[in-house]
């Protein structure tokens, strides 16, 4: 354990010292990492590979969460996750019609099925705004000044953006507020699902093995994009590889890497550690034990829980992680070293008393970031005092934690909306931009399902989970549970009584309410618009506090924490994820554990059947029928999954992992535990993601499923 | 649901104005409630009936838990439900040996299996000793000085009785200090498992039907008590009805209710809705979770979690009624008006100015009560706040969450009796007093078994939550960490070290260090012993803070409410359960749910093959294979289980319901929903105790299980 220990301290302090060592990064597609490819793996990262890539790369966006896939065809056909399939696969499922559960596959592209909601982007090009953003926040305006100066500016962008090239424009805050880039994407909205394997095989293992290795799961699922109608023309895909990699090989991960906080200074991380990780988790062991309730009371239920209760566990499971590498004493060292080190590097060449200092800083750049950076740190640390204080009901209240259904997040739109669309696109809040209105209604009228019981389940738990935050007496309860209205009720009468009586379920009742805007909505005595309405000045108010008190001081605490660091190291370490395009790269090999241990990078089809007998079948080790009949098909030495040393984290799954000609080698779905404190250090001592194999894909196409047209559309055979 | 409501918040007025109508109370023994039951059912309570109810009730206390049972034979056997004899039948189950799951029948005395930690008491006596206590304390004392006091006259009655009688002697305290009783019991230690049921029939259902109704479940077991090596003589015993009750029957039901908070104060009240409840439900989903993760592992850590998952879902269920019952505007407005009503009864003929009243305190006991009921009702105001400053750290550290292990426990006790037993008996901390120590010991030295792997899990889990609620600054994190003596690890590694390395598995060193007394603690090395140290001064000191900052005072106060309550309305109300023996009485009847649905007053056998087959036969609705093999020897309109309005609540289970000839008509296992709110108010409104029928017991005994010479000790055929 402390050989570990000692191991990863060298590794994270290496962050700084030694990148070129290391396969940390999440690199972006404009600055890509080329000379480290060179100088470690003689690699040659040329323009040609690096367009492909790009071009070919996918990302999701459904249900409020997303993903990372790519095109593995010309005609449309785009590879990702079961689990980040999952969305769409359970709102294609009705009762009796379990699609999640019993897999899917059109044997036609007429059989294949359009999802609801599914939006994907295809990234176009990118282009560095900084300058223009910050030209327009002047440096004496006041943060709530500053906050709107910003948020027009960047809404102005985009919006020409979009007039101009048609393309999803959207600008991206890099390094906590560094730098600003704009990214446009080419969108589609009709997608349709073409093959969708059992749950039972694609999360072998569940939520147990959710995050560990040796893993067995052929988590990917294949959709097709559809324009006009017609399979979208994708001369930009990725050969599917017959022969997957091999130990030691070089890869590449190009995907969408959801958040990281690695640059965050050592007292954030210390107030998500005693603060946010805390309150993240207890909601959602509060949101998991109410899912699991409502699943085990009947099948039906089960199944129209599933997919709440994979990403609500999922999460548990990540955020437990990260808590526990916050609290290991070595993680949190080495993050104290690193900014110390910056901080001593940033200032090298200044031997003067401090006192003097401020006479230095307009003589030279360098010195003047390295003095900034002393205020920009204590700035941050202050902040976060700040933040604490309304950090929950802001949670609660305005990212709508104590309202956890989509019928509650439906009304709020509506009734936000019908506030907001009067204004200019630049004055309004940044969801309701013009250039987002077209995604966000796509989602907002989605007919996806929904199932009232499951919804009041949901919002008891959290509206439970409200009260035990704020205590009965606060005032937003009177409001919340309707004592100010009808004498009141307790969460579960309060869910009961919104959720039988709202209208909302009906996506014809939703566009009647948007379009007849703010009349319609003033008009409206639905509960849930009308509980939308009651609590929204509350929300508003604490969403401003955050923008003006935490959001704006940090973004300019962060930008000259960056200034600083671009100085003095360069762009030697990539920003922060934020669900954008990277790539990454690293090595496929095992590792060790335990004295004389060691995993292998791959795992096979054997290795399923085993633990499958081994733990007698049971839920969740329980392979589908179709494996255990056709066991026999199989070759049992064909590798299931495999692991490599590249920087992922959540967001990444379904992600292409492609060899040093960009074929796809693999469809990245996880990491191991190790993993999990990546969110705050890379690491490759026992750290790895982990990878579905090329060759297990088709494998199991060819040998079980009757889908011969996909094989083909995949390798031309 | 208004009808619901205002009908409760009637039920609960009539607490204090009509307590003859409704069938509240969980009476004492000693004030059974004659009245009541002459004037609404026209039973007259006789001294014999009562004497061998009590004399035949049973308390059971194991592993920090307990329930109820009552001697069914003159033999020493008793019966109590499945899910008490649970610690005890998991404790005697090893791996490949699953009692818990698949039952158990001893079919001669000599194969009955004796229990590691199990004790029964059964209550002999009950004497007044409240003016010896309140003498002890004098008016003027400081609330250190006066804890003291009281604590040390409380050790000394118990000594001298035990020394004059051989019985264990325990004072309680009534009414939240209002009075004080001195109980004596019979007490045996050598207590063996005659019969436990497959868990799937005793519990079937689950957690999803915990706390529900119509319920089908044999949660019966059946112990026999042993002295000098031979079956115990119990004159006093219940005899078994064959009969059962019918449909409007009175039913008694006789057992030790653990706790209810019926007298508390409005602001007690609220600060459990805000502070308490919160934070006990955010500490078990974080157990429950870890629980159910370390379940899903193996089969056989399923076998090993089983108790403990089960004992912590219910917690949850349980504290999630009481939540949503505080919550309730029903409820908590209801609460109101019975406090001032008190006050105002308490004062009524008082028409004077306040300002001159204390003129008139001694004139009169009844105008000094009330006049005292002000200030009584401010004070618990004022010590809720007081507490919530320090009560995380206070369950924390001194009641141990954050060690949820029995590891930890032991080590805690092992050090505390080094530092306690030198001094004299009335010094001690409270459990380590003369009168205490066999008890104690007998449950510390226990041979139950213990698995490394699941106490890793479960101090990961409490170690995380400390870290979760105190921040991972706070000093204590330190000790808790290592972070002062090895660097330190997160509360995972932390857990692997301590469990791995600790010797306390084993009894045998336990008792080692006990007897080793003061020198052998110093010495060892033991991790769990040297984290036990290394908190207790910290734990000590927040252990001294509460007695003195709240328990002291708010029994000051309680004191005081409970003169004006007994000057003013008498003793109509029953004191707030104490896991001491108590009589509750009721109707034998169903109850109305929705608009026209009556749900009956009993369920039957062809119920439960039902309700398996509706749902596939999955866990939880799985009946075993005896059941299923055996459907056809059962007679289906067998009643199962049967519901009353008695006053029930958790520490019930396993109570024996009485008819009026005082035989044994059923074994109490559960309350519905409804009743969850009754730990704050009683009504029955919908609001029902659940048993099992006697009938169902015999024909399952009968029909299924090769039991017939248990069949033949209850019923003599």
């Amino acid at each position: 354990m402390k050989r570990t220990h000692a191991a990863l301290a060298l590794l994270v302090l290496g962050v700084t010292a030694m990148t070129a060592v290391s396969d940390e990064g999440m690199w972006l597609p404009n600055d890509p990492p080329r000379e480290q490819l060179r100088a470690k793996y003689g690699f040659d990262l040329t323009d040609a590979w690096l367009k492909n890539a790009m071009l070919a790369s996918v990302r999701l966006i459904s249900g409020g969460g997303g993903g990372s896939g790519g095109f593995v065809s010309p005609d449309g056909l785009f590879v990702t996750n079961h689990h980040v399939a999952a969305d769409s696969v359970q709102k294609l499922s009705t009762p009796g019609l379990d699609l999640y559960a019993d897999g899917f596959y059109a044997v036609t592209r007429d059989g294949e099925l359009k999802c609801p909601d599914l939006e994907i982007n295809v990234l176009q090009e990118i282009a560095d705004v900084t300058a223009e953003v910050n030209a327009a926040v002047k440096p004496d305006m006041k943060p709530a000044e500053a906050f709107a100066a910003r948020r027009a500016v960047m809404s102005k962008i985009e919006k020409e953006s979009l007039d101009k090239t048609g393309l999803r424009s959207d600008v991206v805050t890099l390094y906590n507020g560094g730098l600003y880039h704009l990214y446009r994407y080419k969108k589609y909205t009709d997608v349709r699902l073409v093959f969708s394997p059992e749950k039972a095989v694609a999360g072998f293992g569940g939520d147990v093995d959710n995050f560990e290795y040796p893993r067995m799961n052929l988590d990917v699922a294949f959709f097709r994009a559809y324009e006009d109608g017609k399979p979208a023309r994708t001369p930009h895909f990725f050969r599917w590889s017959e022969a997957g990699p091999k130990e030691n090989d070089l890869v590449f991960v190009t995907g969408h890497p959801g958040t990281t906080q690695r640059l965050e200074t050592l007292a954030r991380l210390k107030h998500r550690r005693d603060f946010t990780l805390p309150y993240t988790l207890a909601r959602l062991r509060t949101l998991e034990a109410a899912l699991l309730q409502y699943s085990e009371q009947h099948p039906e239920k089960r199944r129209q829980a599933a997919t709440d209760l994979h990403s609500v566990a999922n999460a548990r499971k990540a955020f437990s992680g990260q808590l526990q590498g916050l609290l290991d004493p070595a993680v949190m060292w080495a993050k104290r070293e690193a900014e110390i080190d910056l901080v001593l590097k940033a200032n090298a060449p200044l031997n003067e008393p401090f006192e003097t200092r401020p006479h230095f800083t307009d003589k030279n750049p360098r010195q003047k970031a390295g003095w900034a950076l002393f205020g920009a740190i204590e700035e941050v640390a202050a902040i976060q005092k700040k933040y604490a204080a309304f950090e929950k009901e802001h949670a609660l209240l305005e990212a709508g934690h104590a309202f956890f259904s989509p019928l509650f997040s439906t009304a709020r739109h509506i009734v936000r909306l019908a506030d907001e669309l009067p204004k200019p696109s630049a004055d309004r809040l940044r969801e309701y931009r013009d250039s987002n209105l077209d995604s966000l209604k796509f989602s907002l009228f989605s007919p996806a399902p929904i199932y009232p019981e499951l919804e009041k389940a949901k919002l008891t738990a959290s509206l439970t989970f409200l009260a035990e935050n704020l205590g009965g007496e606060h005032p937003v309860m009177d409001v919340v549970l309707g004592r100010d209205v009808f004498g009141g009720a307790n969460p579960a009468q309060r869910a009961e009584g919104l959720v039988s009586r709202t209208k909302l379920s009906d996506p014809a009742e939703r566009k009647r309410l948007v379009d007849g805007g703010k009349k319609a909505v003033d008009e409206s005595k639905d509960p849930m618009i009308l509980l939308a309405k009651a609590v929204d000045a509350e929300a508003r108010k604490l969403r401003t506090r955050y923008e003006t008190e935490v959001e704006e001081p940090e973004r300019r605490a962060y930008a000259a924490i960056a200034e600083a660091r671009f100085l003095t190291l360069g762009k030697s370490v990539a920003p922060d994820a934020t669900f954008t395009l990277r790539l990454a790269f690293g090595t496929v090999k095992g590792y060790e554990v335990g004295r004389d241990e060691k995993l292998p990078f791959h795992t096979t089809f054997g290795q399923a059947f085993e633990k499958h007998a081994a733990l007698g079948g049971r839920e969740p080790f329980d392979l589908p029928k179709r494996w255990l009949d056709g066991k026999d098909k199989l070759d049992p030495a064909t590798p299931f999954n495999f692991v490599s040393t590249a920087d992922t984290i959540g967001g990444n799954s379904g992600s292409p992992v492609l060899n040093r000609a960009g074929e796809l080698v693999g469809v990245n779905f996880d990491r191991n535990r190790h993993g999990l404190v990546r969110n705050f250090v890379y690491t490759d001592v026992q750290a790895r993601h982990i990878a579905v194999h090329s060759r297990a894909v088709l494998e199991a196409l060819r040998k079980l499923y009757p889908a011969a047209p996909l094989v083909k559309e995949l390798t031309g055979k």
